[in-house]
C-alpha cells in the first residue's frame, strides 16, 4: 500500500509528475559515510529526459537539494531526505485528452483503484516517479562498493530483434557501456540499435528491449532464503519498474530446456585442500545459477535480464474509451521517448542496488562473523 | 530476514524436510469464512510427493492438524496454524556425503550464510518448505472465490523443448489441467512430456520447464501503484519457489520485440455511452498486459509464466568441493524428482492466490466504495 | 531502525534541528479527501515555538509547502510530502560545548550508537522533529472526523504538583482548551501553573507534567488483538515523544489498588431487548477501562495520560564528561523551553489521530461490513 | 492486524484458551546457539496456572514440544516453532453465559471487531496467550545472556496498596524474587501482599498490582532514535499483556513533579581523561533516565514498571448484556486467578527480552563497529 522498499535500508518515494517535484527519503543509510553528491547527480543526470535524441525532449536539468541526514559531509544515520523540483511540466499538453483513458497506460486502472486521478503525465505513474530510486540507489552502490568491493553494471543488451553479444560477455565498466548512445557496449549491436530507434521515432511509434546487469565481487551469503530470495527480490525490483515485463536469473529461460547435468554448476576450489577458511571460497564452472543458489549468493557475479514492453505513449490513432462509457480515438501528441531502455539502465541498476544493500544490512544483523570474515576488509571474491 | 509472506494476508512458514514437521501460521485470514478443509487437502495431495510415476518416490500423505482459528468450522479472525508431520524422512541417505556440497543446491550458500546446516535433504531449501505455503494458498483461494469469484488455473505450459499451446488458449478449470498425468492441458504436448520424462528419469537425470498460469473474474484496481507493484509481488511470489528462474507478465519476453502500436491493448466498452458507472467496465481487444496495467489489475484475465530449471538432484557423477576445500565427485543416489514441473502447478497456484488476497484486503482499506461496487455482490467481470 | 510510523496509515519523517528543514512523506491516505491545510497550519501553530513566553524564543513560523499528493485540491491516494524550512537555527550556539554531551540529553547516546553525531541543537532528538508528527497527525484527524466524527482533545492535566480536576471532567473542545495560555482547562489550576512556569523560567530551571486526552465519538471495533492492542499502540506513540516517561490507559496507575468488582465496568444498553443490531451498541457504567477492552475500542470515550519528564535543557551548572572521558561542569546558555506541556498537547494529539487512523484502515481492510455499520454514516456512538 | 512482534526477532504466537493448543514461530534467532530446552521449560513453569494456591487452578503442565529450526541441538538460523497441547480446557464451563458479555473482558469488542467469537475462555483474549511469548523470550534471553550477559531480572513490587522497597533497590536474581510465593523480593511486603490475595480469594474477587523489572550489564546504544525508542518499544510490549493499564520508564509519574536540576542525570567517568575509547564509558550519578536517553540505552541499568489492573473474572454478581441487547444478571463461577501478578513477572521479563533482542539485532545491522566494542567480548558496563 506504500511508495517504501525495503526493510533496513528503505527508500520512501514522494512526487507527480506534474507536481512541484520528486524526491526521496533515505532511511537506514549507516552512519560515517563520506556522501559523494557527485555520484548521485552523475546517476540522475544518466537517467534524465533530454540528454540524447533517443529520449523524450523533455527539458529537466533534474539537480537535486539534500534535506537532511548529513553533519560536516558525513552521514548521521538518520533519514537522507533528497528533493528535485519539476520545471518543465507541461500540464496543458495532456487537457484535450484527460477524459481518455491512454491504451497500456495507467490511466484506466488509476481511476478504477482510487476513484480519482490527475491527467496530467500519468501522476505518479510517470518514469519521474524513478528518480527518488536512482537517488537512493547511488547512495547504496556508494556503501557497498566501500565495503563489499561491489561493481553493479548494467547494460542494453536488446532492442527489437536486435541483441547483442554482452550477456555471455558483460560489461566490466560504465564507461563500457556509456561510450554507446544506446548504452549498449557491443559495437555492432549498437549501431543497428539506434538506427532503429531513429526509425520508430520517425513514425511516432516506440519499442522494447532487454536490459542485462552484472554484478562482481559479491560475497557468498547475501539473501534470504524462503520467500525474500534474493532472485525473487530482485526480480519484484526490476518489475516495479514501469514497462518491465520480465526478469531472468541466471539461465532464465533457457533454463526451462536443458537437462539437470548441463544446468548443474559444478563446484571447485583453485587451493583444493589447503583451503583454512570455512566454508571455503569456491567457484563454479559454469555460472548458470546466475551468482545465487537457494536464494543466496554463492560468490559468482550476479547475472540478471529484465524485459521491457515498448513505450505505451505513441503518436499514432488509437481505439479507446472515455470516463464515461464513450468508446473514441486517441490521437496523441507531445513529447515521448521512443525507446525507454537507454534510460532505464541506471534505474535497474538503482533497484539492485537497493535490494543488495538491504540484504547486506540483514546478513550484518544475523551474523556478524560473517562481516569479519567477508566485510571487514572487503574480500574481492570472484570475477570473470 | 524471515519465513514471512504478506502485509495483510500473511503466512509464516517453518519446518526443515527431515524435521518433525512443516507448518503454517496463517494470519489476517477474516472472521466468518467455513473453511473447506477438503480444498486444502485437496491442493496438498496435488503437491505432495509420490503421487504418480513422475514425481520423487518420497512416501508423504501429507495430512494436515489444524492447531488454531476456528471456532464451530468458521475461522476467528485469529490466527490459523496448520502441522503436517514428515513420515518417510530418511536423514542417513544424506549421510555419506554429508561434507560434500551438491552442486546448484543451497548447501554451500546456507553454510557461508549460516556459518551452520543440516546435511539432511536441504532442511529448509527443500521443496517441502512448500506445504506451508500451499495450504495458506488454498484458504486464500477460498476467500478470493467466495467474496470475488476469481479462479485461479495453473498448468504445465512447456519441458525441455516441448512447448503447449494452452497460453494463447489457457484452461478454465482444474479439472481440464489435471485430466493429463504431467499437468498439461493440450493432449498432444502431454503425451511428449510424460515420454521425455520417463526418458530423464530413466538416465538419472531431470529436466526443466514452464509454468503457465491465468487469473479469471478479476475486478480492476487490484494491486499497487509503485514498488508493490502487481507484477512486481507475482515475480517476487514466483521466485520465491526454489528452482524458478524467470517470470513473465502478458507478453513477457515477447514485448521486447514488439512496437507499441502492436502491443498496446485498445480499450473499447461494449455497452458505449450507455454505462452508468465511473469508471466503466472496460475491456481490451488483445490482452499483452496480461490484465495488469501501471501494476494495478484492469479487469481483464491476469496471464503469468514462471520459468523452472531442471532439478538439481542428479544420479550422475559431479564435480564439487567438500567443506575442507577438497575438490571431489559427488554420485548421488536416493529419491528425486526428474521433473518438478507438474507438482509445482499447486504451489504456483497457491503463491499467486496469496498475492492476489494480500492485495485485496490493502484494496478493502483503501477504498470501501470499491468494494461495495466490486465485492460485496461480485461482479465477474471477464472471462475469455 | 527507521523513521516511520504505522502500518496502512504511515508517516516518515526527516530533518535535524539545525538542517535545512524538516518533513513528512504520508503514505496511505485515501484518495478524494479535499485537503484542509489551515487544519494543518493551526496544528502547526500551536506547535511552533515562541507562540508565547511559556516556549522557547525560538523564532520559527514553521509554515510548510505541500511537495506531492494532490490533484484540484483533493489527495491522489498517493504520497503527500510536506516540508517545513529551518529559518531561525543558530548552530553557532552550541559550539561552545560540543565535545560535552549534556546531562538527559542523547548527545550520549547518539555517539554510542553511531559512532558520529551533530552537536547543533540535538539533531534528529529536538522536538522539531515532531513537525512531521504534526502534519501527518492533522491529516489523519481530518479524515477520522469526517469517517467517523471523531474529536480528539487533548490537554495538559497537572505541571509540577499542581493537578487539575480535568481527567475526571475532561474538555469537551479545542477551544476551551486553547482559552488558557497553559492549555489546561481548570482554570484555577490553570493560574497556578503560569505562575509555576514563570518561576522556573526565571531561575533558569524546567519542570515536568501530564498531559490528559479524550476521544470522543469512537465506534467499538478498533484496535488489534495481541501485540498491537490499542492501549500498546498509543503507549507507544506517546512514549515516542521527546521526555514522556509513562503511560496510563484509563484507570492507569490507580488500577493496581483496586479490587475487581471496583475496576470491572458493568455493561448496560439503554433500549434493552429492542436492539435490533447484533452486537448490541453498549454503554458501561463507569469507564475505568477508558474505552479500550481487550486491546480494541468498546464505544466508551479512549481517556489516556502520558507523564512528560522537565526538559533536559537547564541554565544551572551540571556535572558531566567530554567525548575524550575528561569530567567537566557544564554550564549552558542559548534558548529553552522551561516547560514542554503546553507544546506536547498538539504532539500528543498528533500521535493519538495517527495510531486511530492505521486502526481504522486495518479494521477497513478486515471486516467492510463493520464498516457498512459504522462509518458510511457515522453513527456517534457515545460521549459522556 | 497480526499475532507478530518484532522485525528482525519475531514472535507469530498463535492458538486459543480452549483449542487445540497454544503456540510459537520464532524467526530471526541466530544460527549456532545451543538452545538450552530447561530455560524454555523453566520460564513456561513460572507462568503455568496451578502453580501455587495464589493463581488460577487449571492444571496444565505447559510442556512444549519443539517442531523445526535446530539440527544436532544448535539452532539453524530458520524458525523455531513451538507447541503447547491444551490438556485441562473445559470449554463447557463457559457455555451457561455464552450469550452474556463478561464486564471489563475482550468478549463484547471481540464481536464488535469480527463479527464472530469463541465464547471459549476468551479464546486468544485468554493469558494462556502469552505462552508463545514466553518460550520466545526465553530464546531471547539465552542470545542476550551469552553474547552481552544481559540480565533481566523482573519482581512484584506492589500489590493493591501493599507496596515494597524493591524498586529503590532491585534485586539482582531470579532466586532472590521467586524466593518469595507472591515473587515480592522485599520479605515483609511479600508475607502481606500473600495475605491480601488470599482474602480476596475468598471474597471471590481479584486485586491489581505493579511489575518492576532491571536489566543489568546493558551497552550504549541499544534502541532506535525516533518512534522506536527502546522506552516506547517497551511500553507497547507491555501494555500488549493483557491487563497492563500503565507503564513507566525510570522516574516515570515521580518526574512529572521534578525540576530538571533535580531529574536530570550526571555524567561522570570513572578513570577521567585517560579513557581510550570514543566515546568514553560513562555512568550516571542518579538513573532518572532508566538507563535511556532519546531512546537509546546510556550503559546504566533500564529501570521499568509496568501497571496491572484487577482480573476481570470475579464471582460476584454483575450487571452486564446479552448479545440480544436484553440487560442482564452474571454470576460467574468456576476458575480464576484472583491476582496475576506473579505469574506476570516471566511474562514481563520475557516482552523486555524479545524488545532488546530486536533492538540488538538492528544495532548490529546498522553498525559492526559498535558490536566489535561491546559484544564480541562483552563489556559488562554497570550494575548498581
Amino acid at each position: 500500500m506504500t511508495s517504501s522498499l525495503g526493510t533496513l535500508y528503505r527508500i520512501h518515494t514522494f512526487g507527480e509528475s506534474h507536481g512541484p517535484g520528486i524526491g526521496v527519503v533515505i532511511d537506514g543509510c549507516p552512519a560515517g559515510l563520506v556522501l559523494d553528491v557527485d555520484h548521485i547527480q552523475n546517476w540522475l543526470t544518466r537517467r534524465r529526459p533530454g540528454q540524447s535524441r533517443l529520449s523524450s525532449q523533455r527539458k529537466e536539468k533534474d539537480k537535486f537539494e539534500l534535506l537532511s541526514g548529513l553533519y560536516g559531509g558525513k552521514t548521521l544515520g538518520t533519514p537522507i531526505a533528497a528533493l528535485v523540483r519539476n520545471t518543465d511540466s507541461r500540464g496543458k499538453d495532456y487537457d484535450q485528452w484527460a477524459q481518455i483513458y491512454r491504451p497500456s497506460h495507467a490511466d484506466y486502472t488509476y481511476h478504477a483503484k482510487y476513484g480519482h486521478r490527475t491527467p496530467h503525465g500519468g501522476g505518479r505513474a510517470s518514469v519521474r516517479e524513478t528518480i527518488g530510486r536512482v537517488i537512493g540507489g547511488s547512495v547504496a552502490a556508494q556503501v557497498l562498493e566501500k565495503e563489499l568491493g561491489i561493481q553493479i553494471i548494467s547494460w542494453v543488451d536488446s532492442i527489437g530483434s536486435i541483441t547483442s553479444k554482452s550477456f555471455s560477455d558483460p560489461p566490466q565498466s560504465h564507461s563500457q557501456v556509456d561510450a554507446s548512445l544506446v548504452r549498449c557496449p557491443d559495437p555492432k549491436a549498437s549501431v543497428q540499435m539506434i538506427q532503429l530507434i531513429d526509425e520508430v521515432r520517425k513514425e511516432g511509434d516506440s519499442i522494447g528491449g532487454t536490459i542485462g546487469l552484472a554484478v562482481y565481487n559479491v560475497p557468498p551469503g547475501l539473501g534470504e532464503p524462503v520467500f525474500e530470495k534474493l532472485e525473487a527480490e530482485l526480480a519484484k525490483a526490476c518489475l516495479s519498474i514501469s514497462a518491465c515485463k520480465g526478469f531472468e536469473s541466471g539461465s532464465g529461460k533457457e533454463a526451462t530446456k536443458m537437462k539437470g547435468s548441463e544446468h548443474n554448476d559444478p563446484f571447485y576450489t583453485e587451493n583444493g585442500q589447503n583451503e583454512q577458511n570455512i566454508p571455503p571460497n569456491v567457484k563454479t564452472r559454469t555460472n548458470h545459477s546466475g551468482g545465487i543458489q537457494g536464494g543466496i549468493t554463492n560468490g559468482m557475479p550476479i547475472l540478471i535480464r529484465a524485459s521491457f514492453k515498448p513505450t505505451a505513449t505513441i503518436f499514432k490513432p488509437q481505439e479507446s474509451v472515455e470516463e464515461s462509457g464513450k468508446n473514441v480515438t486517441l490521437k496523441a501528441s507531445g513529447r515521448h521517448d521512443p525507446c525507454v531502455l537507454p534510460r532505464a539502465v541506471p534505474i535497474v541498476e538503482a533497484m539492485v542496488a537497493l535490494v543488495l544493500m538491504d540484504s547486506y544490512l540483514m546478513q550484518r544483523a544475523r551474523n556478524p562473523e560473517w562481516w569479519l570474515r567477508y566485510a571487514k576488509e572487503p574480500i574481492k571474491t570472484h570475477s570473470f
